[in-house]
């Protein structure tokens, strides 16, 4: 990989994103993407990818605007970064956009694929496309739909302008604001407690979010199933067995329950 | 019932909930509950359930730790803890959480099957169940996914942390921080103006609310129904009559549309 | 038109309401609204459609009480009201409710039918009918339980209480809150650039918006369809040109955006 460094830490894959000059998605990128998002397809050990961007001003600038045309190339190009967005939304792992800079048109898209994203006072988002007369082509009119209601995603649309991250929060295009100088902490709590979950864990709640969104009832009724099966495990025992003499189900729970879980995970490494 | 004493007032039950230490929703509890909300089935009387802890510290704790296992008696426990969260959902009456402790697990998801949740400055709510191996069991995944989106769900559910009260409220997993002071009498306004409708007011709502959260068509075309059927009621003149009467459709609504409404109510009590 | 006074202005048409003594909508308004947007359904000039009140206090008060009965002519002047919204919310145009007094029931109704709504400090929000004995009948309680879910909007339906316009942006029933001061150069500013798009955008838009909340993937699919399609064109070339000669893609677009886009229109209008 050209634009695309990762590194592997504790369950934790790292991915900064360098394409200058601004890190456009270009075809090139985008290829990179699919191609890491594939080769974590049967990866049960990380848990976690993070994208950052090595670029100051940018974390995601956009689509390549050379490949927005009726040729072949570019209309492939296009199918091709959409193939992108929805790769993303698929993967087993967390995927977390860390965004300390500029993602608008596909770089927003980028953002909103990902299960989680976390943005500094540096951030802007928005969704400019129908400027250039075209619509958002990589699921940024449907996401800020579903994200914001329709009133407030027809006005970000047809408007085009940036949002802060603290309005990108509030309108659920992010998880949440965070400043920057907190971030790298912020992301070692987060993330630590993220990565210590097993890949079917990830799934599991992955797959619950997504019936529940679609049908309530058939979200319930996946959950109690995963409930009842989950139950049964020795593991499930093990922790409530250590829990519960820790002071579990006791007054501790209520000034102290981080305690408690950290007594259960020293009594279960012995 | 022994953990649950039940007070009626003017068309509230007051259900205050005991079961110590810490209440947690053990089977007899949970048993106590369906039974209560039975027994309101062909209430007309009781407009109001309000559910309150005599816990200084707990709402709910959660659901009995040793139920959680893959014992007969352990699944069927689980599964009737289940039910409860669907039983609670489908009443008539409007339920209401009054929180003033500590709800997570199985005790946050009471919370969000009732109708309205009113939280303090001590509440704390979560879904914690990742870290116990399980997934929630009384659709605290699926009221997450559907009240706060997939991404802030997802980080919630696999963080398992505490939100406050004014968190939840942003969060749309209860309906309102009210500081303890305030709490009382925002309850003696609130639920005042509740009792006083008829249940199949209360009934009515619900159904056109469940409707439209499905299919805005759907909902529109049941309520457009039940306009058309109930302006034909003789009720419906009477109020209207006296509201016009007392400057309905005038100036006065501007300023004081609360003065109308009590001229109107007395008006008719005479 | 009576109750109606139109202007138009540069693709924005300004409609000023006004049937005394407070603004309530009466058959005859109703009337006049539903031929208003009859006339513009081939109407591919005019892109913005906003309402304003003659009235220093109202918006619109709400439905005519005199209608609300059993009478032929009243069910049928219901249905009238009911087929307004239902005419409001199809339009191809953006419509924008500008509310600087009193909306409450089918006011805030109409409201919720506009595809963007303002308010000021002088606005009230409210949908009291259930203490007249009826439900709502424009959309009311659809729209209360789509925007802000079912506990808040079950609150709001049952208290039937007035929101400030900065509760009605925090629960979506408006888009945003604006001072009354900022109003008119904030009008000339989101609609001077909404007034410049082709009809044809908005409603592509509005497509896209509409499918993406009923089905997520077909929302997408829409478009992503809509996207390789406007791809080909000319007009798209010939922007992404000009736009890339003055910066697209370069360093300018992190902090220049605008001038990035004021560069381009300059360009192409030479």
């Amino acid at each position: 990989m050209n634009k695309l460094s990762i590194t592997h830490n504790d369950g934790i894959a790292t991915v900064m994103i360098n394409n200058p000059p601004v890190n456009v998605l270009t075809i090139d990128l985008i290829n990179e993407v699919n191609a890491l998002v594939l080769s974590l397809k049967d990866d049960r050990d990380t848990k976690v990818v993070v994208f950052k961007s090595c670029h100051e001003a940018f974390f995601l600038a956009h689509l390549d605007l050379n490949v927005i045309n009726g040729t072949q190339g570019g209309q492939a190009a296009s199918i091709e970064f959409n193939h992108m967005i929805a790769n993303i939304k698929a993967m087993k792992q967390i995927s977390v956009a860390v965004v300390d800079g500029v993602a608008r048109g596909g770089g927003n898209e980028f953002v909103m694929a990902c299960d989680l994203a976390y943005a500094t006072e540096n951030a802007a988002f928005a969704q400019p496309e129908v400027h250039v007369n075209i619509p958002t082509g990589g699921q940024g009119a449907v996401q800020f739909a579903r994200r914001m209601g329709k009133n407030k995603a027809l006005q970000a649309l047809l408007l085009g302008n940036d949002f802060t991250a603290q309005q990108a929060e509030t309108l659920n295009i992010i998880t949440q604001f965070v400043p920057k100088a907190e971030m790298e902490s912020f992301l070692t709590q987060v993330l630590g407690v993220i990565s210590q979950l097993e890949i079917r864990d990830i799934v599991m709640y992955k797959e619950i979010i997504a019936a529940s969104i679609t049908d309530e009832q058939a979200g319930a009724e996946l959950e109690l199933r995963y409930f009842l099966e989950r139950a049964k495990e020795n593991k499930t025992q093990a922790i409530i067995g250590a829990f519960l003499k820790h002071g579990g189900q006791t007054e501790r729970e209520a000034k102290d329950m981080p305690g408690i879980f950290a007594d259960t995970a020293t009594e279960l490494g012995k």
